[in-house]
Formats: structure tokens, C-alpha cells, sequence
């Protein structure tokens, strides 16, 4: 295990709830406002209230639109014009994709080679060149910055940017409107982009009402940096590249500004096993009729494996995503 | 072929829009408001506009919740302490279990010994008590009628009845009510109640707003009991019971009660192939992240063969359940 750098100061974060709230104006009418499901069979497996901020009817089958349009939205003209590059093993690809051509602007996107084919055609279908490099061998962040360079266009950081994670927390923004009294929020981390933005709506919302909200993040096993990290007080480093089915999930270390505010607004970070998450595929499937991505079903995971739920408690999970093919699927649930 | 009784003369129709109206306020608040989706990608396939009625969010996962709550809600006091009876292949089994547990009197469901072991397994988890026939030896109706002498009970007969006619004829009340310009409904057809409570809905907004609606009904290829009785102007049965994946369509003649309003009130019935059945299942879940069961997708199915659109039109169609487990559903896609 490496170690990250030095853990940061308290002082002011990189994002506050007003952050949200802008990226709220600027994705009216543009973004999905997704549906909040519900299904007895889930209460009574996690004899829980659950709530579920279904992410996979979203533009682009995923939250990543959100921030991705944030992103693009807070650019001016002229940069803009330069066109953009973004590094992304799928999903914040195809957001970053379909936000550049909605603002009629060129977009190359940086995909590792072994991303999900249906995630690459889905990037390129949105009219995006794709230029890939070896996840197990090159480091992502350079062969972004060294794209953007050649080509002279703006780096658009597919969390590490206030934008970004300001886009994302409209997904609990959303959540918490359509159901104000949530004891538990329980948030997919795979570099933290998204629960940046949704634990700092949690907390602001916790304060006007005067009760906590418990703010949970889900990893998977084999991916567990930001528990290691919050655990250390500082960003620390996996020494190998994850391998999971949770192929949104895979970091090796938390951002360095999503760890700035997940330390600060994070009450704890759980673990879910691969089987786990095939397990929650399936039900998600079975009693809620719709489709999950390994990512997208971790933190329904997490409640239903009992980790995460207080007996009648009203818990809100994101459900993140829903890009898987019918082979994947198949090949998932054939164990 | 066989032949049904001779042509239901014009005069009085078994229901009206009115009977509808009167359904929706009794299933208010009870009967889940489904969501109406939509996707750039179906409007692309279909050269129109796609408005998808996705009853697979509906209450026991499809309509059938519907128009058995209004039959339910429909008996006094003293015949629902008799309990009721049912005979279904599935969805309306389901649906009948749990309105009759809504209402605290006891059901029991005569259902075929091949059903679909999740729908068999659907309706004894919402209490009801499941006898068997053979769908291939034993008349359906008849022996409905002997459980339900036997137990002193109220018939629910699965779509040969004005109230459950009308309970499903809400689904396209709200559908209208959220698209109103909508040039064409599709809907799946199998005994015919649905499309007969919808096709009712169509007429009476087309004839509001002075401006036509076309109804389409949609039959699997070896079901097209409809859609040769129209051509008939009679009632026809088929000779033998027909085999195809859509198990909610396999139906060898019309309803009495829903001909009857089904041939003033159709356009006309087209067909779709179980491989055409199956494709239209994967896109659902590759691209809308909707769970279809076979009969579920199979209105889809024939807009998307192009049997129905006309290009640039609104089309409303209906996704009349989801309940299909993972392994028929890698089954079927495993060809």
C-alpha cells in the first residue's frame, strides 16, 4: 500500500451546497429528473424504508450526465470552442459525449482498452472520438493531460473538478426534495465524484432541519481506498489495480478534492463483495423491473446485505447506472 | 377453425368511458401511477414518437392490478365475505391475490400446472390458494366455475367483465392525459380486456378533441384469434391452443363482453414473431433499463417491425408487465 499526500487542512472545501444548487439551474430541463422507486420486497429484505434514486433512466444511462453537462455549462465561449477531452472507463465517457454535442462542441474521450464495448460504441454513438489506453500499464490522468495538450482543448476531470461534483449532488438534491425525511443516504464511491456532491447536499440538509443524515459510501471488496483512507485520515493508495465486476468502481485511490470534502462529510465507507452485488442484479431485476450496471446495484447491495440498514430507518440509494448489455448480464448471473 | 357464437348485434356496449372514469377514482391511490418512458433511441428505430405506458412499475408488476382491484372494489360487503375466485395464467392471479388481501377476504386462483413458476409463486406470496388444470386438457372457464360453486365464491373472470374491462381501460386514461396528442395506441392483446378498456378511453378522447385515434392491437403469431375475428366480423377460435413465448397471450378466441366492444372500437390487429418478441426485450433492457416479460414487450415489438407506425406520428404503447424471472429471461436471449 503507498501512501497518498499528506491528509489536507480543514478550511473551506472545494464545493458547497450553492455549488449544487447552480448546477441545479443549469441542468433544468436538460437532465432527466429521475423517478424515486420503491418496492415492499426490498423494505422487507433491509427492513428498511428504501429509496431508490434510479440513475439508470437518466441521459446516457448513468449520473455522469449531471456532471458532465455541469462541467460543460461552466465553460465560457471561448473554451468551449476549443473543444473538450475527458479520460473515463465508460460512463462519464458517454456523459461527456452527449454534453459536447448538445453544446455543438468536438469531444475526444480517453477509455482504457478493456472498457465495456457497449460503453464504448454508446460514447461514440454521441459522436465523441475515442483514443484508448492500458489500464493495468499507463497512467490515466497523463495520457488525458497529454491528449488535451496535443489537441489544445480543456481537460474535463471526470471528478476531480468542483463542477463535476457540484453536477452530481443534484442526485441527492432531487432525492431529498421528493423525500425530505431520509435518516441514511448510501452512495456508490468509485473515485468519490458523486458522493462529494451528494454528502454535501446531505449536510446541508441535515443542518436546516436539524437532524442528522448518516452519509454512506459503498466500495467494492477489492476496491476499498476510501475506506482505507478515512480509516488513515489521509488519501492512501492501493498497491495493485483492482479487479471487480463493479467496473465504474475500479480507483486505486480517492481524487484528491473529492477526498477533501468525503473526509470532512463522509460518516463511514462499507465493502461489498462481487456475489453480493450479482445477487442484488438479480433482484433489482426480478421485484423492481429494472436494469442495474455491477456499479449501479453496489449500494443497494450494501442494504440488503444488512451493512448499512437501522430497522426502520427511511434510506435513500442511488442507484447509479444501468449500462450492461444482455451478454454481460447473462454472463454475470450464469454463476 | 372452429366458430364462436354469430356477431354481437350494434346497440349498448358491455362499457363506457364513464365506467372508466368511475374505476380511476376507485383505484386513486391505490394503483401505482406508472411512469410513461421514453428514449431517443425507439424514436429513432421507430421513426416516430415512442410514449412507452410501463406497467411493469404497476402494482404485481403489470396491469392486470388494475382491473382487479375494480372488480374487487366493485362488490358490497356481503359478496366479498364469500371470498373470491380466479382462473389466470399469471399476471391476473397475482393481481387478484392482492386486491383481494387489500380488501381482507380470501382468494383462490385456478391456474394452469405450466404457469410460470414466479407467477405461481407471486400469487401464493400475496396469500392466495393456487389450484392447478391443464391448460391443454381442461376447459379454463369451466373449471373456474366449479372451484368457485365449491367455495361458495365470487367469480373474478379474468377480462370477460365490465369492471375488469374498465380497470384496465385506466391505464390508457392516464396515458392520455400525460401525451394527448397521441395519433396511435398499440396495445397487446391476449383475451382482449385490456385493449377493450383502452380502446374505449381512445374513442372517447378522439371524439373530445374532434381528431382520430387509430387502435392497434398487437397478437402473437400463433394467437391471432383477434385479428382473424375481425376480419370475420365473428367471433373465431383457433383449432388448437397455441404455443408462442408471450404465455399472457395465448389466447383461442375472444371474450364475449370484450369482442363485443373490441370490434366497434379496434382498428385493426396485427401480429408479432417470438424472435421479433425477444429482440424487443433486449433493446428494452439495453436501452430503456426496463425489465419486459414476453406479452410485455410485444406491442413494442410491432411498432418496431415497422408494422404500425406511420413516420412522424405519437405512438402510445403499452408495456403491460415485467414479471419474468432471470433465468427465462437468459433463456430466452440464449439463442
Amino acid at each position: 500500500m503507498s501512501d497518498g499526500p499528506p491528509s489536507e487542512q480543514p478550511g473551506p472545501l472545494p464545493i458547497e451546497r450553492a455549488d449544487v444548487d447552480a448546477a441545479a439551474r443549469r441542468l433544468a430541463g436538460v437532465a432527466h429528473r429521475t423517478p424515486v422507486l420503491r418496492s415492499t420486497h426490498l423494505d422487507e429484505l433491509a427492513g428498511a424504508e428504501v429509496h431508490i434514486k434510479a440513475e439508470c433512466f437518466q441521459r446516457t444511462g448513468s449520473f455522469k450526465f449531471r456532471g458532465a453537462y455541469n462541467a460543460l455549462a461552466s465553460l465560457d465561449e471561448a473554451e468551449r470552442r476549443r473543444g473538450v477531452v475527458t479520460v473515463s472507463s465508460g460512463n462519464h465517457a458517454a456523459a461527456v459525449a452527449l454534453a459536447a454535442r448538445l453544446f455543438g462542441v468536438p469531444a475526444t474521450v480517453v477509455m482504457p482498452s478493456d472498457a465495456p464495448g457497449n460503453k464504448r460504441a454508446a460514447t461514440e454513438g454521441y459522436g465523441a472520438r475515442v483514443v484508448t489506453y492500458d489500464r493495468y500499464r499507463e497512467d490515466r490522468e497523463a495520457r488525458g493531460r497529454q491528449v488535451a495538450a496535443e489537441l489544445g482543448a480543456v481537460l474535463i476531470a471526470p471528478y476531480d473538478q468542483a463542477e463535476v461534483m457540484a453536477g452530481q449532488g443534484t442526485l441527492a438534491l432531487e432525492l431529498f426534495e421528493e423525500v425530505p425525511e431520509l435518516d441514511v443516504l448510501v452512495v456508490c464511491v468509485g473515485r468519490g465524484g458523486l458522493m462529494a456532491g451528494c454528502a454535501t447536499v446531505a449536510r446541508s440538509v441535515a443542518e436546516a432541519r436539524g437532524r442528522a443524515v448518516e452519509v454512506v459510501g459503498v466500495e467494492p471488496e477489492a476496491s476499498d481506498d476510501h475506506r482505507r483512507s478515512l480509516a488513515a485520515g489521509r488519501r492512501v493508495g492501493l498497491d495493485a489495480v483492482p479487479r471487480s465486476i463493479a467496473d465504474g468502481q475500479l480507483a486505486t485511490i480517492p481524487g484528491a478534492l473529492t477526498f477533501a470534502v468525503n473526509q470532512r462529510r463522509v460518516d463511514r465507507f462499507v465493502t461489498v463483495a462481487d456475489d453480493e452485488i450479482v445477487a442484488t442484479m438479480r433482484t433489482l431485476f426480478e421485484r423492481v423491473k429494472v436494469v442495474a450496471e455491477p456499479s449501479g446495484a453496489s449500494a443497494l447491495a450494501a442494504v440488503l446485505a444488512g451493512t448499512v440498514a437501522r430497522p426502520g430507518s427511511r434510506i435513500g440509494v442511488t442507484l447509479s447506472g444501468g449500462n450492461i448489455d444482455v451478454e454481460r448480464f447473462r454472463s454475470l448471473t450464469g454463476g
